[in-house]
């Protein structure tokens, strides 16, 4: 039984799902582990994780504008405003989706189903660098 | 420290919970561990995973009911249409609940309180057979 | 690699976020664990964990002001009322976040990024005593 870590960066420019189901794959090939489990953990409040369809790009933009009119940006309904209009609703767009994301891999595999693809959600306007950590424990 | 996988599949027929503590304790029971961590996970973006209250039915047909109100079948608001008025509703349920589970089990018994249960969360119309990824490691 | 497990028990006093990242912090001290993969687990169904920010206390007071608005007390919404307005609502909040975390930890740190701390999130309106079990796996 081995564990490996690995740290991800991914730019993001605006508010919407950017992928890393490719470096996720490449840190298991490079780990040599055969079968175990994935953690992929965001070091972030405003940023967060998401399993989501990977096939039609609309799905993508859909979750992002369906999020956009859940968690309102009336800053009359916030104490939190310091850092923008756009922070408090991050913080709750973050907290109705994931830090975190735990997937077995078997036979050197992800066992993601065919549609399945990891992505980092980002909720703030401006461009941001986010780290993601991978984790994977196994033989 | 060893680890075991199986699938499950789950036969789903409307949108609704349906679930899959029994077939995950029986895992539990086949591997002969100990003690360690049970990691469920679901290979689909339009179905998802989630613990809830195992006692009244009627909790159950609520949560349903809150998800289908709180995420409109108004296919205005989506671009991602072609698979019908249900599909882009399944996929923001399935971003709003979870992929995976992660439960620790000690003594041989999962670590579950009195009232929870483990189910699968379908999001579509029509029946589906769903695939439920389990994983434990331990002693 | 070992494993060792640890429950933390957490007094809320009424709806809204109690931290807990000071016992899991203090459990992995003591576990003398290097590195690893931490898994808290709560075993209720109308509370939950979470991952919020850990600075200016006006984000949980937000966080749980619009957790009210989403999810109606409206008991005309639903037939689980038998243990008042404030149950429905509750398990329905459990859902839309995480029953577990899973935090990776390094160098006998759990990689949490600055501003993240670790959350009991309760929805009753009553006090309650919450059972949050710890479990690290790791060298």
């Amino acid at each position: 039984m081995k564990q490996v870590f690995e740290t991800v960066k991914i730019a993001t420019r605006r508010p919407g799902l950017y992928p890393f189901t490719h470096e996720a794959r490449n840190f298991l090939t490079k780990s040599a582990l055969g079968e175990g489990l994935l953690t992929c953990f965001i070091r972030h409040t405003s940023a967060s994780l998401l399993i989501q369809e990977n096939a039609d790009p609309d799905v993508l933009s859909d979750l992002e504008r369906f999020m956009r009119r859940l968690v309102s940006r009336d800053e009359g309904l916030y104490r939190h405003t310091a850092e923008g209009p756009d922070d408090m609703p991050s913080h709750i767009r973050a907290a109705l989706t994931q830090s975190s994301l735990s997937i077995p891999f078997h036979a050197a595999r992800l066992a993601l189903g065919t549609w399945q693809g990891l992505y980092v959600f980002e909720h703030r306007d401006a461009p941001h660098m986010r780290e993601v950590l991978l984790h994977a424990i196994g033989d």
